[in-house]
């Protein structure tokens, strides 16, 4: 279950041939309404792929269609389409008009999305038969949802889904949403494209304000390998078809929980990982202080393989956490405690004597920063560096 | 031939036992003048090591030794004696006072160093001893600026030196140096020890500006795996033995061609490397521009490891290029030309079609990025991300 989950949502995942291996990799998702409500968040890579400026206009009305309204999105894998200059720009309108023209909508009305080899024109003729095929397998089943989430997969080993439903009966409304990305998850955004439907009346403006707050404290705080991509696209699409308004606070905390859980998957797959690494700052004097902090600790190339070779390495930490600037996050290395698993590694300026007590074993590895110089915490996740990394990037051409 | 190239210098390099190997662990280089002109760098890490705070006071003239001199250096590895608290600087304090016994000096003009795991008190008994014997092995010879160089060591698996004469007869002058640091080369500066030594004629301020331009061009320049450590330090020595008083101009530029030739030999020995890549920004507005984009292309694992797989992968170079910050590095990317070891494979916006002519085999790679945005150049070094890389460091505890 997931872009299919709420109500007012049809979905395919196909194989159009863009992939040599010929796994699937073209997927529809379309909102029948009554709302064609939309909100994205895009990478901020100065080098961006086509699909991302043509969804980015097309959000702002800039494309014929109406600010913040889209009725379907359409995501290849395969290719990125991006660095490929103006004829990639037709080729992404060549797509929403074909998609449009099977839907009964207008171009300005379809999103587009690609994933996959960067600087190579995507294979038109099998794009545009694919989406022929994908408007024909359109349902709103579960397996609908399952197959578009397959379709979108590059090096991710397992389809990503996930939902949510909010009360009983006539008041309940529901978010679902898939989300693919293994490599290049970055600060800024994960390598991600990600769809999130939801049945729930929004207009476009609460849409637009709940996907940038809850992908800054969810999919924006995994740091895989420190690169952004030119792709990365975060989509909400609104059916209303629940006919319920859900409170601002209520949406930010079933759409952050629902990004968690998607982000979560994503950090599970990342490509060679054997493990998860959540590194909570505690004790700043800011959220932005604690991420920040946070965020450098998760770029420690030395601290992942430690954490690859099970040694609860506190020193990789503090000389990493040293290099955050002072005015970005103040605090006193001596005062500084850390804790890996649980165990209370390094306290107060000098290690205790306790490290052999941590245990490496479990997948998901826990380091808990407390800097002691204010209230505030964030966590950012990252993943372990590992010979499965290296293998799949020195191999595979993005 | 190193740090005793230059006339006034002798050096030891000896087994103390403080690496459990039984390899040498203690290093000694004494300036018998008739100048003691010293100069530092140091890591900007907010969390140092007892050794660093230790030789920054003592330059600064806070030790009871005068502003800008200094008689010896005591270097050890083994131990980085790196969040040791109270207790470390105490041991610091008491390795300079040895090693001032034993040259008729006093504790305020012994610089100390120290490399290797963080967190652990040093065995200050075999500290010492090894001191008492270094001092008795102190010669002149080209073999004992060797064995200082080798004792130096972590995980190098080569002592690196080098030396430089410029003129001839009575107005020659000399300035050697000897390096050590494979892992955490870092933005800022390298995980590394460095004494050079000078014949010259310099005042304290003319050696320390002279080497902190140096070292920004130089060592600060290189990037491995983006990890900055606690110890890193750049000490230059001048005894004015050879009577020559180089113009300011000309010291520059042979201390930089000397540092830059150490820099080299640092990153040919990079953990786990297979090749040495060589990012270099031109057409920048400035050089500031020029090295925080080709600092921030150095950074990319997904690169470092396409260079490994010998896959000469433009997508990543401009996925990368596209996150400098506007501010930072304006440019446009469709203006962007790449080429990789002299093949123009990205021009203008678009892939060009000659990819398979590169030749990824040499081990020296070199990146050239020309923004076409302003006259300015600068070069950054890394490494590829190997299993080599990961194999190291998730076994050795740093």
């Amino acid at each position: 279950m997931s872009v299919t989950a709420a109500q007012g949502f049809r979905a395919a995942g196909v194989r159009a041939g863009l992939k040599a291996s010929g796994k699937p990799d073209l997927a529809l998702v379309v909102n029948d309404g009554p709302l064609d409500t939309a909100a994205g968040v895009f990478t901020t890579n100065r080098v961006v792929a086509a699909p991302v400026v043509w969804s980015r206009r097309l959000l702002a009305g800039q494309e014929g269609g109406q600010r913040g309204h889209a009725r379907a999105v359409v995501l290849n894998s395969g290719s990125a389409n991006a660095c490929t200059g103006a004829q990639g720009m037709h080729d992404t309108e060549a797509t929403a008009t074909r998609t449009a023209g099977l839907l009964g909508a207008e171009p300005g009305q379809i999103l587009v999305c690609s994933t996959g080899v960067i600087g190579e024109r995507i294979d038109m003729p099998v794009l545009l038969e694919g989406i022929d095929v994908a408007a024909l397998a359109l349902a709103d089943t579960p397996q609908a949802g399952t197959d578009a989430a397959t379709a979108i997969m590059t090096t991710d080993t397992v389809s990503k889904e996930d939902t949510l439903t909010v009360g009983t009966g006539a008041q309940s409304w529901t978010i679902g949403g898939m989300i693919k990305g293994v490599g290049m998850l970055a600060p800024g955004m994960a390598t991600m494209l990600a769809v999130i439907t939801t049945d729930a009346v929004l207009t476009p403006q609460q849409a637009q304000d709940a996907l940038a707050s809850a992908t800054t404290r969810t999919v924006n705080r995994i740091n895989s390998d420190g690169c952004m991509s030119t792709n990365d696209t975060v989509l909400l699409l609104a059916s209303g078809a629940s006919g319920t308004t859900p409170s601002r606070a209520e949406l930010d905390e079933v759409l952050t929980e629902v990004m968690s859980r998607l982000g979560r998957r994503l950090v599970a797959d990342a490509e060679g990982a054997t493990h998860d690494i959540a590194i909570t700052v505690s004790g700043a004097v800011s959220e932005e202080a604690a991420e920040a902090a946070a965020r450098t600790v998760s770029s420690s190339n030395l601290l992942k393989c430690a954490v690859a070779g099970a040694d609860p390495n506190w020193g990789r930490i503090l000389s990493q956490l040293g290099t955050v600037p002072e005015d970005v996050c103040p605090f006193n290395p001596d005062e500084v405690d850390v804790a890996i698993n649980g165990i209370t590694i390094f306290s107060h300026g000098a290690p205790q004597p306790n490290r052999d007590a941590v245990d490496m074993s479990p997948r998901e590895t826990r380091i808990d920063i407390d800097l002691a110089a204010g209230p505030a915490e964030a966590t950012v996740w990252t993943n372990d560096l590992t010979h499965g990394y290296v293998t799949i990037n020195a191999d595979y051409t993005t």
